[in-house]
């Protein structure tokens, strides 16, 4: 099967220069054509080399996100000249500062802990916060002790993510609401401030951060995320010493809001321009780490689809994009004011496809589909199991594109090997180095495919 | 679909308390029982880590492979205590020696170049071979060129890996011949020593070992593999330079074959005693690096596959061995002589798994089946694919347990994600940090599953 593919693409490669149409290669050659140009000349790792070592981190409303968009701004335009836009996005600003500590005293030792503040926590307002640890699992234990239990306490949510479920994805849902709420629902009962264990199936020593969401009108209180290893350390050390003194410092700052922008590239289409395929990534990334898996890779896949058509000279029906949203990991800006700007200008979107899990190999789509859609998807199969893409999984696709869903439109979501992703999310581990070439590459041909296909039939309304 | 799952298991799990019998279970629940036994006890992991770490690496017939021969035996019994045996094994015993130097003077300036002896290749008795390169691409290229041109000359075959094909697996085979056949294609010409470029995807200064085969009658040449990046460079610099001398000095050594052994365990079975399914990868590994993901991570998925067996109180109705095998880097000599020996003894296999395509995420299996026994197998499909296990790819399962093939066994082979495999194989970078805790824990619970599978249903003859 692959020789013949090969052989199909070695002629095929030629109707470029000699201006034949791209009809004249059948979906199967055009596919390996694609993925011929990836792999072979792929600029995206390179790209995330730059992102994640000349930029680095780059969380929504700081200097470094700026210069990010300016850079994509710059990449995108090799690719498609004159076709690249900023979309004004206002974002939240938020500095973890340069100040962490967490630790406490316990059978004569001192013990300095890995800890990072959640994303959106207060500070300690210059000063240590020390005070008696309760542990709990969950909010039903929480509540189960009451005010009495928790008053003037950390509260610290011990539970580790579910190592029976096979998709890392489900995993880190269940220990998602703690994240979110747990700060919330502990100061509720009184708690200064509040701990979690990291949201990770990994056993090492790297915290990882992420937003947490005050709830309105109650108290906002510090609150940090441990390593495993710390999260397991500081609940030995409380069955032995119940009433141990933890101390917590964090220098976080909220300041106003600001403006960014969402990066948006075009390839106009041929036959129905006013038909829009989006395919994105998040520009932004925490504040930590180089923001390499999430989601420097979707990032530079969403560039590389936009280069790759280009080097084969395809010529689109549909309106084929590239945007980079902006803040996916504080509040969703950048996806929401697509949407918004979007249906404002009558824009409408066929498709979207979106990678957010990670560079590694792709298996399928997530996809968010009526049957009708699903049908047609699913018809695909046999030109993409050639190259292990294995399915097309309902539910889910992604966050920046899912504000666009509306009657109309099919989402898909790169879905990957994803038993790596939460050893890396939202640590200071998230680095260039732990992202392979080819599997980054893979991603990106995945996606352009799928371009390829969707651009070819269209869709049906769902 | 999990959910339901987990929840039989937890309750399954208290059959084997209560002395009920597995056939209680359906097979999905069973299934689900192996994998969140697995997922959460399993210690392969740890298995790993000394293999890697304790031990190291160990080539057959070197005192290394002894001492894991020993420790294999000693975890196996802790399992099946008074179910494991040696099996006698007669092995080649190579040694590269302490001293391995390449490198050339161009341009006024001297290079030493990353490069390591081929498994099995002459030294070079002392001293250095200094000579001119004359770098081909392939044999044919060779043979163009004639005695005339390579007679006195170093050949440097540099040909990369195919990276539009997008199984490794068939790149590497397409690179194979020449670190099997080169340096006698080669000497036959008069080369008086071989370079190759290292077997690999990737683009960093690790040279990759592996067996060169020398020709009957063939002068024995030495030969070694360049890194991708060396070899890039020598062949830049030899663009520049083309009468640049290169000299290459290697210590190699060649002694008397020696005994070694096969480690066997087994749990035996209830109803079909006499019918076997071994379950097995290759202890012995390349002497340079740790040999994790070839093929320690095979090794530890075995064992872990009895452990689980017994963990859950699994009663086989046919007989299960995990079956260490010594040699399969140099000759073959494990797989050799346990098929040997199981025929003379007149075992019948029905069915025989191997994982030997390292410790990453598993998509499925490879399998030697007739149509009748793919059929069966293809029937299970729906049990494997809560597990992201998509299929029974037709072709190929191990080289220890190839020679069990007879027109009654079932062969297959852990499928895995093999896209990062060719950076680490036969490298001094083929160490545990760089296997997944639960990439290869998936990989164990689907050899486990398919054990399960196999001996529950039999399988028929070819």
């Amino acid at each position: 099967m692959k020789k013949i593919l090969s052989t199909l693409v070695l002629s095929g490669s030629t109707w470029i220069a000699a201006g034949q149409q791209p009809a004249a290669l059948s979906d199967s050659a055009m596919i390996a054509s694609i993925y011929n140009e990836t792999m072979t000349h792929a600029e995206c790792y390179e790209n995330l080399r730059h992102l994640c070592k000349n930029i680095g981190h780059r969380l929504a409303g700081s200097e470094s996100a700026q210069r990010a968009i300016d850079w994509g701004k710059t990449v995108l335009e090799k690719s498609v000249p004159g076709h690249v836009m900023l979309m004004p996005v206002e974002v939240p600003h938020w500095t973890r500062g340069a100040f962490e500590f967490g630790g406490y005293a316990t059978d004569g030792i001192e013990k300095e802990v890995a800890l990072t503040a959640l994303g959106g926590s207060v500070g300690t307002e210059g000063k240590k916060i020390t005070a008696q640890v309760i542990e709990v699992k969950n909010f039903d234990e929480l509540k189960a002790l009451g005010e009495d239990k928790v008053k003037g306490k950390i509260v610290f949510f011990n539970k580790p993510l579910d190592a029976t479920l096979i998709n890392t994805g489900a995993a880190y849902g269940g220990g998602y609401p703690i994240r979110g709420q747990g700060p919330s629902e502990a100061a509720k009962l009184g708690a200064v401030a509040c701990l979690i264990r990291s949201l990770t199936l990994a056993d090492d020593n790297f915290p990882h951060t992420g937003a947490t969401n005050y709830e309105k009108d109650v108290t906002r209180i510090p609150a940090a995320a441990l390593s495993a290893v710390a999260s397991r350390q500081l609940s030995q050390d409380l069955k032995n010493d119940p009433t141990l003194q933890f101390s917590l410092q964090l220098s976080c700052e909220a300041f106003d809001r600001t403006m960014q922008a969402n990066v948006i590239a075009e390839i106009p289409g041929t036959e129905f321009p006013g038909e829009y395929i989006t395919v994105g990534g998040h520009l932004d990334s925490w504040d930590i780490g180089e923001g390499a898996h999430d989601d420097g890779t979707g990032i530079v896949q969403s560039i590389e689809m936009i280069r790759t058509l280009q080097a084969i000279g395809y010529k689109p029906k549909r309106t084929i994009r590239a945007v980079l949203f902006i803040n996916e990991e504080f509040g969703n800006d950048g996806g929401e004011t697509y949407a918004k700007r979007c249906k404002e200008n009558g824009l409408v979107h066929v498709a979207a496809i979106e990678s957010d899990g990670g560079g590694f190999t792709p298996v399928g789509f997530n996809c968010d589909l009526s049957d009708k859609q699903y049908e047609l998807a699913a018809s695909w199969l046999p030109l993409l199991e050639p190259y292990n893409l294995f399915r097309f999984r309902r539910g889910g696709s992604g966050v920046d594109i899912r504000p666009l869903k509306d009657d109309r439109i099919a989402l898909f979501g790169l879905n990957v090997d994803g038993q790596r992703y939460f050893d890396y999310h939202h640590t200071n581990n998230d680095r260039f180095e732990n992202v392979n070439k080819r599997e980054l590459e893979l991603g990106a041909a995945a996606m352009t495919a799928l371009v390829y296909l969707l651009d070819q039939s269209g869709i049906p309304a769902q």
